[in-house]
């Protein structure tokens, strides 16, 4: 059962990526006495103790996602990153034996191992079908071996060295460049892989490959990955740091999104920790202005209620701060930051810390009744490296018993899984969708769906402008839908004003989407006195220099209650058009506004919500839903409303959205159930401004009024139906008496 | 503040209907030690309290459900209810006062108010605009009556019986018999309110009104209500008594299933309350059996995991048995029934009591800790007020983490709120619907929608027997469609075998819904050693005297993962049929069988479920959605998969139904994403025999044989395959060697 340790040099010089000698003999010493610490350790037993009953599995690589040998090998490194851990902890060497054993059944198969028989990848890995499933499994099979290497023999310590661990790095880095050599969360991956393998066998060489990227790595320009991604810009730096420098803002936004930041934010932090221990030269937490820190608080502010995140772009609707990744974010943020106790209720929500230092003084905060609650704010997140290339928007209204946030997505494209949607949004009451982004067309790891990979709607609905809640010129997504041309552009933020929690304000321009067009587009989140929920108010102002037609979608859910729309229901349904999204539209019923407002209620999670639109002469409604061109029922078949102009030059949208009431299925009461807006005017205005007039229900009445952005200056004065208004800043919202 | 009793021998004879003065003394006396109770008065408290802040509000009758003057007769009833209790109970005249004030207001204008303006109901009320509203104001203020009748000036009584309640009564009953005189959930309401007034009034002649009905209501025996169903039949009883023979079975199932029934059990158990006090010798919970009690029982059997009501028939999804009306009923169970510690669970979920002797002694074995869980079991309610009409069958599997429920409708029509869904099913995992039964096409009290009634899409679509899921011949409905002929029949069961919880079996034979085609449906919840969740296997027989097309749906939920169909998506959407439903449903494919065995697997709440289908040579199957023939949007647009055979004489359905996998979207993992079912096959059998063979994916296969009703005898014997299978009884199921 025990192996005398056969080299003390190198006991003594592990563990050190996410543990060391220290870390270790404090955790020791605190067993026992910190709960939350001592729950996670325990269901690391069981988790790996369920694995080693399962005995030795190491099969010859075959499948995709979702098939046995790729389930198989991400088991085996879940199982042996925490049996390294838990030896360490516990001592126990059957943990250490175990993860030997593995580790030596790897490195006798290895070698001799071809690329992955699945062809479908740029980047084909070895053990899985592409080669970020490989770095997967190395930053995790670093950690493991980290925890063993000073415990088996000198013979075993060779063999994994130049058997498994070395061919592996030099794989994913020197013979797949198109995967290593980028700026992309694949090269995060693999550059973290490459760097916390280095530092566990003391190599150097691999760690400096690691942080500066390969020199020469003849990567062609022109290439593509599998999304469509270019592989590598004409004189792009490339290696860790180059990837900590590029996709994150000074704000801590990841260009791609939340969820590959989520999936990206495991590398980078894991690898951090390792050399804030081992290079505490580099300072890594103090780089590029803490950026590090930053994006966790950044991530942990792009969730709804129940601490999902905004799928923008390619993002799996479900995925939460429960996910392990942030498990580890929150504890080394909270250690390696400045110890934000609001971090610790985030940490108490996941029920689980790291096996590791940075857990344990989570736990032992959490122990002290240090958390706070993390209450999440209205906030502007920059997008690109200088925080000059637009930004997410998210405006907040946090009021008695519940909470609603707006997400505006002003950023730049996204690289590969961006999606062609600028300024749009999304609305949420609580945990829940009001107005969805429809997120990625994947099932990700379910086998029968294409391998659990990216489906062809992915790019030809998901993508698309149509499918979000934003504007669409002539049926042609944004930048006609060219990944090259939407990259080399962003939208402007010109307002962005919180101070006042009930008047809450964001505008931006995009004038490139369309060339010739401008868009500009203004979204006050307002909570009236007698309303405790706020009200969205929408107003999309587009200045062309040609007539086109627009496209404007709702991305309701639930059920139609009423709209005061004359509808028409064709006998037959057929797609709304025939590209850029339009294929997968089917046309449910136009209609034709009766009034100079429209309205439509919608019951969704027993609540009903209301859109109130202005509409002109000759503008049209569709109700749509999703599931046309479909042959395989890849796509949900979700509702939305869409607002038609045909042939404008210059105009206006404006919609104002409520949440006003409740419906309770027991008690069957619908309480305000009629949407508390009556009408919207638009006032004559001079050049420059948007003036509206917004009545109630109930008669009282607001002005609304936006200045556009070339027209600002420090005081306005206007003189509107027989009143003068003057007023600071870009946009004015007050009461009118009556 | 204070007012002296002016009678003083009318006081002593109140309170009798829920109170009475022994009982407002043990509450006295109990107050501050019963949490419970404690509780639900303090919560009732705010009630009243905050409709007195709003002042007395006795608007003229205008509106229809959702409008004001609706909503706001229904919060007085409601809390003038419970003012008269919490008056008796305090003391606090404040309570009395306002009772006093409000009932005085609806004396004044009451005589001289017309029938309702709204004029759609079959019987106009004068409050609201149908009687049934106006028999619930009834019954509730006569409980609120009689907590201040003896405490008025002998002045105010004379007023309140003679210009509000006596007329009320009369207006409910000889001047609208249409409404009084049946035997139906609106006369039940109707004679309780009568009778509830009548005694609270000493009234006797009201009293016997309510209890046997009026003796010459000229009522046209071709007369029909709202939705269609027949106002009376030659020769009916009538009055309390007959509505408390007639539609409960002996098993205390409710013709009209649990959503009616639990809005009837509310008058039911409130006046057999009031008789159980001034009529003892009637020994009204002893009737018929006792099926009052009974009736509670049947009825929280008929929810799911969550305690919500099974849809059969017209019901509305989401109501439980947290309704108010429940708290009554299972409070007086438990008190006038044998104090079933069950039933104390189920009212610390509802976390209220009745303010009366029952609720108290609910509250006080909870105090003591009496709770018992109520773990639903499986059972056979039959229908039919001897018990011999069919019935409902439920069968339960209860596994470790779970639950699931099968429903299947094999009882008589269900009156006027019947659908034409013999021998159909739904099925449940925990809280959530598998396979769905669409439940009514109502949106209940929203105003919106054609003022919270029925929509015509409830007699067009939910009532017809293609939303269900269960067999229908060349497009057309069991019995046409014609509730008088559907009326006339049932269902037989023919097995019901559930003491083996590992084999479970219902069989029912359905004969009449086509003349001359009978259906033997026999369904088995069967758990295998290693799946700890039930497989459902379904087998329907068919036999016939001429050839037909049928169709099978399956009203699955979510999204589709895969399937072996070969599949055919067209460019429009028609569609399915004309009539029957069918003009309801949109084609979004035809599916031709790809093998023998059709395999369907879904995604639905994270749960992945599968289909496996026995299909013949010229099988199709058809993708559709609910959704067509719909102008204003009535319908959710809902999935299914329909079974299409043309031309069969005699055959067999064949399918197995699995819950085997679950998506977690955090962790981004399928776990048993495949079914376990690999293999259908119909073995040769004799006449009166139907012998299946299943193959699982890990090649285990079980026998299954069922017996036509028409051959059942004590002992079977059968050559299959070169076995030899001897068995007792209608079914035989069993593990076959390898
Ligand atoms: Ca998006
Ligand atoms: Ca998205
Ligand atoms: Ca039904
Ligand atoms: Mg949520
Ligand atoms: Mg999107
Ligand atoms: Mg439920
Ligand atoms: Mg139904």
């Amino acid at each position: 059962q025990t192996t005398t340790p056969s080299d003390l040099e190198s006991n003594a010089d592990h563990p050190k990526l996410m543990l060391t000698s220290k870390s270790v003999d404090d955790i020791k010493s605190a067993l026992g006495s910190v709960p939350l610490f001592d729950k996670s350790l325990e269901r690391a037993k069981q988790e790996v103790d369920a694995a080693m009953a399962e005995g030795i599995q190491v099969p010859i690589p075959k499948d995709m996602a979702g098939g046995y040998t790729h389930t198989q090998h991400k088991k085996n490194y879940a199982a042996l990153q925490k049996a390294g851990a838990l030896f360490q902890i516990t001592g126990d060497t059957k943990y250490a034996a175990f993860t030997r054993d593995v580790l030596l059944a790897y490195a006798k198969m290895y070698k001799s191992l071809p690329r992955h028989p699945q062809e479908r990848s740029y980047a084909r890995g070895k053990i899985f079908w592409q080669c970020l499933n490989d770095a997967n499994w190395l930053v995790y099979m670093s950690q493991a071996y980290d925890g063993i290497r000073g415990w088996i023999t000198e013979e075993e310590r060779q063999t994994l060295d130049n058997e498994l661990f070395r061919p592996f790095a030099d794989f994913l880095s020197i013979e797949t460049p198109q995967f290593f050599n980028r700026v992309h969360n694949h090269s995060t991956w693999g550059t973290v892989a490459v760097g916390m393998i280095g530092l566990v066998m003391n190599d150097d060489e691999l760690v400096d490959r690691a942080l500066f990227g390969i020199k020469d790595d003849g990567i062609d320009s022109a290439a593509l990955d599998n999304d469509g991604g270019t592989i590598k810009k004409e004189g792009q730096k490339s290696g860790f740091l180059a990837n900590l420098d590029e996709p994150f803002s000074p704000d801590g936004y990841y260009t791609e999104g939340p969820y590959y930041q989520r999936y990206a934010m495991y590398p980078f932090l894991a690898f951090a920790q390792a050399l804030e221990t081992k290079k505490p030269e580099l300072k890594i937490f103090e780089y590029n202005g803490g950026v590090l820190i930053k994006a966790v608080d950044a991530l942990l502010n792009l969730t709804d209620a129940d601490g999902e995140f905004f799928p923008l772009n390619d993002g799996q609707k479900g995925m939460s701060y429960q996910t392990a990744s942030l498990v580890s974010a929150v504890d080394i943020a909270y250690y390696y930051g400045n110890q934000d106790p609001r971090l610790l209720s985030v940490a108490l929500q996941q029920d689980n810390v790291q096996l590791d230092a940075t857990g344990l003084a989570v736990a032992q905060g959490i122990h002290q009744g240090k958390a706070q609650p993390f209450i999440k704010e209205s906030m502007l997140l920059r997008d690109g490296a200088k925080g000059d290339e637009g930004g997410v928007a998210i405006l907040r209204a946090n009021y008695e018993g519940g909470t609603m946030a707006l997400v505006m997505k002003n950023a730049a494209h996204g690289l590969s899984h961006g999606h062609f949607d600028k300024l749009s949004y999304s609305l949420y009451e609580d945990g829940e969708e009001v107005l969805q982004d429809y997120g990625l067309a994947r099932f990700v790891n379910v086998e029968q769906k294409n391998g659990g990979g990216y489906l062809k709607e992915n790019t030809s609905w998901a993508k698309q402008t149509i499918a979000h809640n934003t504007i669409v010129q002539d049926e042609t997504s944004h930048y006609k839908g060219i990944f090259k041309e939407s990259s080399k552009h962003h939208p402007e933020v010109t307002t962005f004003e919180t101070s006042d929690p009930n008047i809450q304000v964001v505008s931006a321009v995009e004038a490139n989407a369309y060339p010739g067009t401008e868009f500009t587009r203004t979204m006050m989140m307002v909570t009236l006195d007698h309303h405790k929920k706020p009200l969205l108010i929408d107003i999309l102002n587009v200045t062309s220099d040609s007539n086109h037609k627009y496209d404007l979608p709702l991305y309701y859910k639930g059920q139609v209650v009423a709209t005061n729309l004359d509808l028409n229901t064709p006998p037959q349904l057929s797609p709304l058009g025939t590209k850029a999204g339009y294929q997968h539209i089917w046309k449910e019923a136009t209609g034709i506004p009766s009034t100079e407002n429209t309205q439509f209620t919608w019951l969704d999670n027993k609540k009903f919500y209301s859109a109130t639109v202005l509409t002109e002469g000759k503008d049209q409604f569709i109700l749509g839903r999703v599931g046309a061109s479909d042959p395989e029922f890849n796509l949900r078949r979700d509702p939305m409303l869409i607002h038609r102009r045909n042939n404008m030059k210059n105009g206006l949208f404006v919609q104002v959205i409520e949440s006003h009431g409740t419906y309770n299925p027991v008690t069957e009461k619908a309480e305000n159930a009629y949407a508390a807006i009556q009408n919207i005017k638009s006032l004559a205005s001079p050049q420059g401004y948007t003036a509206l007039e917004l009545t109630l229900q109930n008669k009282d009445r607001y002005a609304v009024i936006v200045v556009d952005s070339a027209f600002a200056k420090a005081q306005h004065k206007l003189e509107l139906s027989n009143s003068t208004y003057t007023w600071k800043g870009t946009y004015y919202f007050k009461q009118l008496k009556n």
